[in-house]
Parts: structure tokens; C-alpha cells; sequence
């Protein structure tokens, strides 16, 4: 057993479900960004929180429009998740430079990604600081998936393959699925 | 593309990563419990979120005690976080009936699970009300791992094996490992 370690506690609580977060800054312009560090928080209503540093564009964004998208990206896109981690949207149309294709949402005005399996757009219900970080929650307003993406009404990691980050330029593939029962 | 569907949000946004969660009860006996809505939330200082039902006992014993550990369970004691998170420690020592064991921590008095290769031990630092759940901030205030976990400086899924929940009875094995470098 090591005992006080120096790894990031984000490396050892780890990996987490990547999420591709797409909104709309200042100008109007549609932006998009990857975050890791994201949970489901309600079940009634539905709440999704994000959590991200205050410097990040897309908080300026969230904060500006107060709506955002929580697109799910799969490990065929892996190098535009990363590139979408490493560029911010107030230098570069992060669209236009990956080929990324916005997608109308239906009720928010934040696009949804179309190479993406899920997409759930959210209303900003409230931000609280913590440390370094603010959450940032979401209420689900609206939900899409692709067609073949659900199977047993759980989403099908076989055939979407969600990525999951665990530290720097390693992510994992979310593939193996278990039944308890 | 389907719209308007009547899929959860949380099992849209999923796998998200399982924990499992030790703390002591008001009556000084340690507990566990099964959770998956955590996140990261701040790098300096490190915290970690854990979002749960306010009627849960792990509540209760946080709300007494004010400390927690976040424990990494893998796919070889799925049968345990299955059972820890159907039954409440009201009613039974999940230690005892599960045969997990507990380990003394660091600088918490909940203990560690011997049997999860990592141990996040947490001081409450803040809780907050969202929709029906309420968000509670741990401080990391102790970090240990098993002496393989940590590969390059990221945790080694592939020896570790954590579990992630897609929804009811499914859950998922982190295993493939892609660098995007």
C-alpha cells in the first residue's frame, strides 16, 4: 500500500466520463470544449452538473447565455475531444477547425454536435464556487440519442464506445459491460 | 436521431465511475455504500463531490461525522458494491455481511476498504441542495493506492479494473486504454 502519494486525486478518482460541453459565447458564435469532470446531480427535475475553472471561455459563455449542451463523444473523434481540450474558443472557431457539425438543438440555443450519440441540453439552474472551481448545473430541458444508441434502457457502450479521461492525453473506452444480475 | 425520449438523463450521461463511499454511523459502527454521481471538483485544494439522496443513511453518517472516504472498487467485487448499494446500513453492517474489510485510514475515522485499490479520505467541506439530491464537497485529505495502480502517472485501469455504472444492474469495466499523443 502507498501511503501519501503524490498522485492528483482526479488521477486516482479515475477515469470519468468525458463530456463535450457546446454553447454559445458572447458574439453569438456557437463554442464547444471538453470537460471530464461531470455528474449527474437530480433525478426530479433532472440536474447535470459541470464543473469547470472560471477562467475556462465556456463558464464566460454559460454565463452569457446561460444554456449549454452536454454532447457525448465517442473515441472516433478522440483527436477532436483532445483538441477541443487544448483550444479556446476565444482565439479559434472550434467548429470550423475540427469539422465538428452543429446540429440545431430543440430547445436551447447552443448547438448539439451531430457526430455525437447523446445530447442533453440544459438551462443553467445555479453555480456554487468550490476551491478552485465552479459547478455550474444544468436542468435537462431536452434529450436526444441516436437511434441504435439505447438497449435494455441503458445506452449500448458496445456500439457508442464513450471515452472516459484518465489524466493527460490518456483516455479509456468504456466497452466491457457486466450484468450483476 | 431520436428527440423527446424518455430515457433517464443518467443513463444518457453514463458510465459515470463507482464508488464506494465508507463513513461511520451516529453510533460509531462503520458503514458503506454504493454511489456513481461524483465528480472532481477542485484541483487546489483537491476536493471531490459526491451527490446523494438526502433520505440515504451515508447522509446521515456525513452529516454526524463530517468525514468520508472514497473507496475505487473494481469488477472483481462487483457481488459487494452491488449489495452495498441495494441495503442500507440502518439495517444491517454491510462489513459484516459482504466480508469487505476495513482498514484503518490515514487521518480520517472512517475506514478504508482493503479491498479497493484506491482510498480518497475526505474531510466535509460544504454541501449543497440540488433538485432532490443534496451535493456534499469532501476535502482530500489523505490519498493512498495499491503499490501497481499508478502506470505513467495515471492509474492503470488495466490492473485495476474499475467499475463504472451504465444504469440498474449493468455496469461497465474501464479497461481499453488509448493515448491520444
Amino acid at each position: 500500500m502507498k501511503i501519501g502519494i503524490d498522485v492528483k486525486a482526479n488521477r486516482l478518482y479515475s477515469p470519468q466520463l468525458v463530456g463535450l460541453i457546446s454553447t454559445i459565447d458572447p458574439k453569438g458564435k456557437p463554442n464547444v470544449a471538453t470537460f471530464a469532470w461531470i455528474t449527474s446531480v437530480s433525478s426530479n427535475p433532472e440536474m447535470i452538473a459541470v464543473c469547470l475553472a472560471p477562467k475556462r471561455y465556456t463558464y464566460e459563455c454559460i454565463a452569457n447565455n446561460k444554456e449549454f449542451v452536454i454532447n457525448l463523444p465517442a473515441v472516433d473523434i478522440i483527436d477532436e475531444v483532445w483538441f477541443c481540450g487544448k483550444h479556446s474558443g476565444r482565439d479559434i472557431d472550434k467548429f470550423k477547425e475540427t469539422g465538428l457539425t452543429p446540429l440545431d438543438s430543440i430547445k436551447v440555443k447552443p448547438p448539439r454536435i451531430k457526430e455525437c450519440a447523446v445530447h442533453l441540453e440544459c438551462k443553467l439552474a445555479n453555480t456554487f464556487e468550490v476551491g478552485d472551481h465552479i459547478i455550474v448545473i444544468g436542468e435537462v430541458v431536452a434529450k436526444s440519442c441516436d437511434e441504435n444508441a439505447i438497449v435494455d434502457g441503458v445506452l449500448d457502450v458496445q456500439k457508442v464506445k464513450p471515452l472516459l479521461h484518465a489524466g493527460g492525453s490518456k483516455f479509456v473506452v468504456a466497452r466491457d459491460v457486466v450484468d450483476v444480475k
